[in-house]
């Protein structure tokens, strides 16, 4: 059942939301040219012009991603100026993206890269908008791929190295045994997520994670782990730790704010 | 074009939302696995952690889904603890979901059901989150299935009998001709879906509806029948009785609160 | 890799929103009788009941859609009256709809055209609701010419001048060199759409927009010719004029409303 020829499938992530056509109309680009395509909706719901949240959360789900997918990501406040579309080759997977940043694991985490700026014009759209890449460009550029063109047909090759990168949320070891990152974002339950890795907290109830407030959570392996309505730290599933309440919703509880530092310390 | 041996499709019922990547993470591990897979979005919006109702629009919307389709419903407010993952097979399709009455109406009312508790490590992720069985179990496992697995390959087989049981929201009868029953949510457009089954008022402007605060509203065919800004009940399309406004918002009107009772009365 | 006989996708165009599981027993329906098939979601965030706004954003979206796509538009605040369930076949593809005027760019717009009414009960679903003929008749009748039946087995030929039109919005010449349109509506990120075709104003920096307030904009042609915070008016990628502020939400700074005047003028 799984075909051997099938063709790649194309994930999307963007700021654009799905009440506007904006996404419809990218899909139906894509379809267009490549009418066998499985297209994943990743996420539409990036903080608008949030780069580095899209970067994030690009990094954190490709794992999951099917190892010959064609990626599309557009956060793009610079559309319209001179920024490039540049095409990315890593990990046996290809993306294509404003050349802003929204790339920077990408490019920094997935060994040699091939990298091209999208320009051949017999691979984008003939009349482009100067407001909308994502259908203009993006899509009939991951179209084309999909259908099997090679990534160096959309343009000339330019150095990996000279792509832009952006600071990427991270921590910092503040002493022995003591680390500083910071809150990216709550999801629908309320959890906060943080830039935290869960796998400087593999020892078991060895650690806790401060919040700006002084409060000190327990890292626990889940919910279950703490009574209900009770605050803990724990290894979310975006392979960072996350601050939750049993049953309850974290944001609500602690109002922490995007940018937030939270601290884990050893006991 | 109907294709003999086209594969089932997956249908998805959760609680996550779209605004997080976590759908979109479950479609990539889903499309890694079988990569020709339709992917149907029943709902992600189903209200956070609310079992019930996840049962109910599962119940309702099983008619409308392919014969052969593989169905993975998450809402797990259980996540991380000993609740058990199960498959099921009833009537022709396959459902994985936790074992916490999410299920309830398929293990009751779809006749013989096989069912197995998923635990086979082949079929799941090597590496399991606590907090996100819907990518790391229940995915791989549907996925595994799409590509023609047998049920009883994901596990060793467990007693419906035993599978846990919620009681559905449904409706009483008070006494000849008079029943109730509750609201259960209310759609975009305001109308508030009730948990009394349409076929109670079949005979036509045979009987009224009556609100908690004694508003008694006539059964009627649909919103043709009462003038424009009036109130009725009618038979939805989730098969239970609504509460509508013409071309108006019932929820505006009466600010129904999910649960509230509502009593249908025979003329 | 682009199959010689794929099946045609269908597109979905609503008012349903996503939360409720409308769309997805759409889509149900439509893999039931069509597995093979497609489906983009175009959009299903229209106002609801907003029929002129679905009329504009397909029409808008129509260059974008697969040559031979299939469209199942439902924005119907007379489900259950008798209005007609029409099918449609213009410039290639064919459109299923409410007989409200949410065709009539396609009746107008795409030469000769073919048009029947659907009725015949072996393409649509036997029991039908009153209130969901997106699911009972739309979906089943579009599913079946995914297949490969003839329009005119759906139904009766009618003609496409006797269908409903409504006004739609557009723009009237005030005088020499000033036009006046509306606002439409705004996207995710603040930008106001409005209804002024973009081709009028093509000569680069010879013309304003003025709003409702006297605010006068410049015409550009996109933000990075506007310094950050600074408002203008450029040729969005609907096709129309777009009010929007560098880097910021032209919908908080002016606050505009559907269906408001702007006014283009020549400098």
């Amino acid at each position: 059942m799984a075909a051997v020829n099938h063709p790649p499938a194309v994930v999307l992530l963007t700021d654009f939301g799905t009440d506007d056509t904006y996404v419809g109309q990218m899909k139906g680009v894509i379809l267009t040219i490549a009418p066998e395509t499985r297209i994943i909706d990743l996420t539409h719901a990036v903080t608008p012009q949030d780069v580095t949240e899209g970067a994030f959360l690009l990094e954190r789900a490709l794992p999951y991603l099917p190892p010959e997918s064609i990626v599309i990501a557009v956060i793009d406040p610079g559309v319209g100026t001179r920024r490039r579309a540049i095409a990315v080759e890593a990990g046996g997977r290809r993306f294509l993206a404003p050349d802003n940043g929204l790339l920077t694991p990408i490019l920094l985490k997935n060994g040699p890269v091939q990298c091209v700026e999208v320009t051949n014009r017999r691979y984008i759209a003939p009349e482009r908008s100067r407001t909308f890449h994502g259908r203009d460009i993006f899509s009939p550029a991951a179209a084309h791929l999909a259908t099997g063109i090679a990534l160096n047909t959309l343009g000339a090759a330019i150095e990996p190295a000279d792509c832009m990168k952006l600071p990427m949320p991270g921590c910092t070891a503040l002493g022995i045994g003591v680390w500083e990152g910071g809150v990216i974002f709550s999801d629908r339950f309320g959890n906060l997520v943080t830039s935290i890795d869960s796998s400087l907290a593999a020892e078991k109830d060895q650690w806790r994670l401060v919040l700006p407030d002084g409060t000190a959570l327990p890292v626990r392996e889940t919910y279950g782990n703490v009574p209900e309505g009770e605050p803990l730290a724990y290894r979310g599933s975006f392979g960072t730790l996350e601050v939750g309440v049993r049953d309850a919703s974290a944001l609500e509880r602690f109002g922490l704010n995007r940018g937030e530092k939270v601290r884990l310390e050893r006991l």
